[in-house]
């Protein structure tokens, strides 16, 4: 087994499970993927981040472009040796990070340049040098670099945009050129309007590609905006090819967006709310910064199997996480890693016993009371 | 074997090993005790602390007295299953921080007044209540208060503070009353004047103590002073109860002291320097941001089986260090207390087998140099 391939097992309504196989490991979809930025799942050693579940991370390539770079990567035998990883890898291509945390970004048809955020060095990223890092970190899933286009931009800007992002895919497939076992990924731009979400999805399909993301997504529309769009989009992309939601999210954003035949998602709630004291359960997230949490010799769930869960109690993670220790960012974020894999793991049995309704409901009752409470 | 109780194994020249009992388990001599300051050894899990070898960790009362509290520890448990570490702990009685760390301390003979570090609150440490702390705490070790006179004091300063210190310790050893079990260890002090430390040894000894404690050193008096207040002491303690000198050390502090007659060590080297970036090998320390490390394929130690060692290049561990990551943390910390156990455990053997001296040399000769590069 080679070579990548999708492979579709159940459907429950909309919603799918199967495997994506990679010559560096199955990946059982609906899928979660731990993000590990700058080549760290931070706080997590890379076995830990495997006992949670997770068949794939996230690499960022605008992070490994800038430090340690990623020639010096590819001396050092490539990503996954370089940070003890050996399973599958998707990396993204740069452009939402450009976007999110560089200085002085100038987009022009040919790329984007910008000013580095640790030392203000130039950089300039093309659809040719993105596909090229990730070329040479050895990300098994690449993604096309496209232009992510702010919140609340008019159809007009949107449309000029997405245009951009079109041509860039198109360039970005060249430079993939051939990698066997390797895959590219095109991103489905197009922000709330339903034809130029069409459009995109249709030019994606002609150019040919071993997956299709939906991007611009997760960006302050909302959730309820965020499925009405997903709504439009799922028509318009082959059944047959992995669908990626990038950036996403909540819990119950990933049951929404599952349902509505979604494979893949990432997102860095789990490990950044990890380190800022949060944790996710089954009945909605808890602040272990809460002083409620101070004498409570429970467990934060009983039923994860988490090291957090097995051998503390809440008094101590409320302590750990007042007293600013490391330890505090770690378990959190070993625990949250394990409820989202313990998400995704319940989602495809779910679907693969036509029983996703009654699976999704408790679930998403819990989260839209915590939404609506912050309202 | 349900008693406190040291068994003297083996000697080459002054130098001892074997075991000390209790019912948490057994702890190897001589021995070094990782850190646990506020109920965490920093960037480890309890689980990963015992895989480096550890039989016991040190908890600090003032850290645990402030925050969470030793009622609160207490009505939870107690310290080991708070911190989910089952076997010893040694605790301090809070004397030595409350120098170090606290505000506006005011000494009289009742004990010691002064303000948390965290929130200003007005806390009273006397004798009686340090003792309470570490048995509500449930610590196996328990220390005496003692005053710890910075370095530098004249020797009638050394010997006013020692002769309040040996009244503590006197309402100590009754505060700490009966614990089958658990033990009280007196502490030597007496600044680096030899009459005076022998004056300490015999009053602690007549008061009566399962363990004689050297404090007061490894405050800044230089390696070779603390090696010649050493040999003025050692003498002067008896032979069949374990020795334990606090704060201590580089790795030649320690093979230094063993060869003195020591027993047990506890030092937050190993884990502030992995947080800071710094590996201890058996050829120096590596300062792992120090650019030469970037493109290194190679291990820190091939010899050393910890994760960092056995899963990463120096040159992923430089990048990590780089980029703060929280992984640079917990690698260089679970290498170097792999290190000092490592070293631990050679200590013993090499005693065991009357083979000290080849031990100790090459490790002395290695960090000899680093001294004197650093001079």
């Amino acid at each position: 087994m080679s070579e990548f391939r999708f492979e579709l097992q159940a459907k429950d309504g909309a919603a799918r499970s199967g495997v994506i196989h990679t010559p560096r490991g199955e990946i059982r979809t609906p899928a979660f993927m731990p993000v590990g930025t700058a080549g760290s799942v931070k706080a997590m050693l890379p076995a830990s981040v495997r006992e949670t579940g997770a068949d794939i991370i996230l690499g960022n390539t605008y992070h490994l472009m800038l430090r340690p770079g990623a020639e010096r990567v590819a001396r050092l035998g490539g990503l996954h040796k370089f940070m003890g990883w050996e399973r599958p890898i998707l990396t993204d291509s740069g452009g939402f990070q450009v976007m999110s945390l560089a200085k002085l970004r100038k987009i022009t048809e040919e790329g984007v340049r910008f000013q580095s955020h640790i030392d203000g060095a130039a950089e300039f990223l093309t659809p040719e040098r993105a596909m090229e890092i990730q070329r040479l970190l050895g990300s098994d899933i690449q993604m096309v670099l496209d232009e992510c286009p702010a919140f609340g931009a008019s159809e007009g800007e949107i449309e000029k945009s997405l245009a951009l992002s079109m041509r860039w895919a198109k360039r970005s497939k060249t430079a993939f050129g051939e990698q066997p076992g390797h895959a590219c990924f095109g991103i489905v731009q197009g922000g709330v309007f339903p034809k130029l979400r069409e459009r995109s999805a249709a030019e994606l399909q002609a150019t040919g590609f071993d997956g299709f993301a939906v991007g611009g997504l997760a960006v302050g529309e909302g959730q309820s905006a965020m499925f009405e769009t997903l709504d439009g989009v799922m028509p318009h992309l082959p059944v047959d090819k992995p669908r990626y939601l990038m950036g996403v999210g909540k819990p119950d954003d990933i049951v929404g967006a599952v349902e509505r035949g979604i494979d893949m998602f990432d997102c860095v709630l789990p490990t950044r709310s990890g380190r800022n004291g949060q944790a996710f359960t089954w009945d909605g997230t808890l602040n272990l910064r809460n002083a409620r949490h101070a004498e409570d010799s429970a467990p934060l769930d009983a039923a994860c199997g988490c090291p957090a869960c097995r051998d503390f109690s809440r008094a101590y993670l409320h302590h750990a996480v007042k007293a600013n220790e490391i330890i505090a960012s770690m378990l959190l974020t070993w625990h949250n890693l394990t409820f989202y894999q313990d998400l995704m793991a319940g989602l495809r049995a779910a679907i693969a016993q036509g029983a996703l309704a009654a699976f999704a409901a408790p679930l998403r009752t819990a989260y839209r009371a915590e939404r609506e409470s912050r309202d």
